[in-house]
Parts: structure tokens; sequence; C-alpha cells
């Protein structure tokens, strides 16, 4: 299948962009700049992509992140990132309003506009809590209307979407993903924060699954 | 109701506008700028808001124009736009693959960024043969997604889903739009070409409406 993956180089596209690839897809993958806090995450993905020789490109939605910031820690520069485990109630000041229909709907038109077959994102089991368009019924919803947005029908792969984070760092390690090149924390330091939710969460995934983490924290 | 209207400065957003206005809501224009070959849409748009007392801003969406401009018309400049009425097959070239759920998923981010209530925009029944993301079912499911997108429920308003663009040209000239200043034409020229799909469709409507059609044709 032809497949564009929403990638933000990250554990957990990391991980579907390598499955994917190892099921014999062909993936073509985009990472969206919104004036997110921690862009630095594309620059990760750009690296990682090119280290899988996949074929990757940054859309920059800048103007659209000023109209949807809100008081989003994420693209609102005065609301601060909030430390603590990730299903903490205090988590949901990094909902970003709409974030993720909005990249699907860029990344569907691309796939019609390139006659690709499918669009994958990466939500998982544990962002259910606090994402609201990371619960099955969101994409239930967004595979109901992707199907029929256009007069060619479009498949939505969400390959996570009942798995945890340790379960899915269980699978990116069988696919061999350079989990040192990935990128978690909220902050967008130099180097990962070690306290906000993602990176919370990120050592949780690791340990959960017996795996060495390889992430130089703060 | 404060509702977040999708706005092109065309006569069935500014005819929607109007009547929105007219119901007493409390209304925030926003227009896109998607690389589009009629973007001097904008410009009409623009000044439209202002002659309503609307709040209006155009949000940049270049770079996804690009990545979705495909074989579409309206965004790739090697496609040139097709001539006829507009409920022929070949008007199918003018189709800005998955635009409405691109410019609905912003609006709704922007909604709930600003705590509105609602997003509308005016999709109407003449559409449904050419634009998929203009029929009923489009719509329906867009609603059931948009309603569980975010933690705050929001309402999708599409006041003209079962109108003919006749239909709403009266209701229009009812509320005193100002239609010598709305855009239609799809070549985006200097004047409306009088021979696109979408100016066949204006002085269809002006006519069967037994409006006078105050457009300058070239």
């Amino acid at each position: 299948m032809k497949v564009v993956a929403i990638f933000s180089g990250g554990m957990d596209s990391t991980a579907m962009l390598y499955s994917l690839v190892a099921a014999g897809h062909e993936v073509k993958c985009i990472g969206f700049d919104y004036g997110q806090r921690h862009r630095v995450e594309l620059d990760h993905a750009e690296r990682i992509a090119a280290k899988a020789s996949a074929d990757y490109h940054t859309i920059d939605l800048s103007a659209v992140g000023s109209a949807i910031a809100g008081q989003s820690s994420q693209v609102n520069p005065e609301v601060e990132v909030p430390d603590g485990h990730y299903t903490e109630e205090s988590m949901k000041a990094t909902v970003v309003p709409n974030r993720n229909m909005i990249m699907l709907s860029v990344a569907v038109g691309h796939a019609i506009s390139i006659d690709f077959d499918a669009v994958a994102y990466g939500a998982h089991a544990g962002d259910h809590t606090i994402y609201p368009d990371c619960r099955q019924e969101f994409v239930d919803a967004m595979k109901s209307v992707i199907r029929i947005c256009d007069w060619k029908s479009i498949e939505l792969l969400t390959p996570f979407i009942d798995k945890s984070k340790s379960e899915i760092a269980t699978i990116g390690a069988s696919h061999g993903v350079p989990f040192e090149d990935t990128w978690s924390c909220y902050k967008g330091g130099a180097k990962h924060c070690g306290t906000c939710g993602t990176c919370v969460e990120r050592k949780e995934a690791f340990a959960l699954a017996k795996l060495a983490d390889p992430t130089e924290y703060l």
C-alpha cells in the first residue's frame, strides 16, 4: 500500500514508520511546523527519515499555530509546560486544539494529490486520557469521513491505537528503531528535560519494556 | 451563538455571513490562502467583512496548497480551468483535494482556541455533483467528528446544504448582501470571466432568482 505517514520524530511515529516499511508499504512522511515549542522534533524527524531512507518533508503550518494557540502550552509561549505523570489532569494544558484533525486532513489531501491509498498516524492507548483526538471514537469518526471526503476513498491506519507506549517500544526495538535519535520532550530544549509528561512517559515506556533508555536527560 | 465562519468573499459565504449576523450570532470570519488561482477572492472577503463590520483574517495555508495541488486547476497552475456548466463532469478538475476538511479543521481549532461554539461553512445543494466535500454525507460525518475532537463540543453549521444557489441569492438579497463586492470566478483575473463553471453558476443564480446581476463579465 502507498501510505502518507504523519511523522514527528517521536518514539511512536518512528516505530510506526519502521513497522510500515517492514510490512512492505511505500511510505512518504510528512511533519508539521505549527509553531510548536518542541519544534526541535522536526530536525529529529528529518534525521530519522534520512537514516531510514524514507521520503520526508515538513509542511509549514505556522499561521495555523497562531490561530489555534489558545491556552495550549505547546503553542502559546505564555503557558508553562506542566511537569508530572502524563495521565494527570494538568497535562490537558498540552493539548493543541484540534491538532490531529488538522494534520490528518492535510495528510489526506496530500495522499489524494499524489494518488496514495492511506494515511497513518501513531495515536496510542496511553494518549486517550488526555488527548481527545487520540481516542478510539475520534479515530472511528475520522475513518468514516476520510473514506468519503473525496471521489477516491482514503484509508486511515492507526496501528498503535490499542497499544501502550511500552508495547510500541518493544515493537520499535524489534524493527531496529534508533531510539537515541527520537525526540519526545515537550519543552524542546537542548536535552530531554526528564520531568514533563512526555519525558515521564518515555522513561516509563523503556522501563516497562525492559529496554535500555538511550536518552540523555537534563 | 459565537460562530467562526469560513469566508471566501463569494456569494454563498457572504449570504451566510449576513444571515448569521441577522440571526444575532457573534461572527468571526476566516479566509484561507492556499495558493488558489483565484486568490483575489481574499481581497473581496476582506472588503466585504469590513463593510459588514465583521472581524476577518486570512490564514496562510500556502505550504498546504503546494502539498495538495495534484491535478486541481485551482492550485496547480499547469492545469487549465475548465469552461462550461458547473454540473459537468469536466468541472471535477476544480476540486481541491480535501480542501473543506482542511479549512473546517483549522476553523474548529480556532473556535476551540477562542472559546467559540460553532463553525459555519456555505456548502450548498448545487455543489453536490462535483465536490465530494460539499455532500450531505460528508457534512454529517464531519458533524460527528467535530462534536468529539475536543473536550469541548463544537457544532458545525451548514445553513445552505439543501439550498440551491438561486435560493441563496434570494436569501442574500433579503439581507442586503452587496453582491457587487462578491467574487466567484475561478480564473481569478481582473474581471469575472463569465465562462468558467462558477461564473456560469453565478449568472444562472441571479437569473433564476430574478435579481439584477451586478457583475461585470469579460
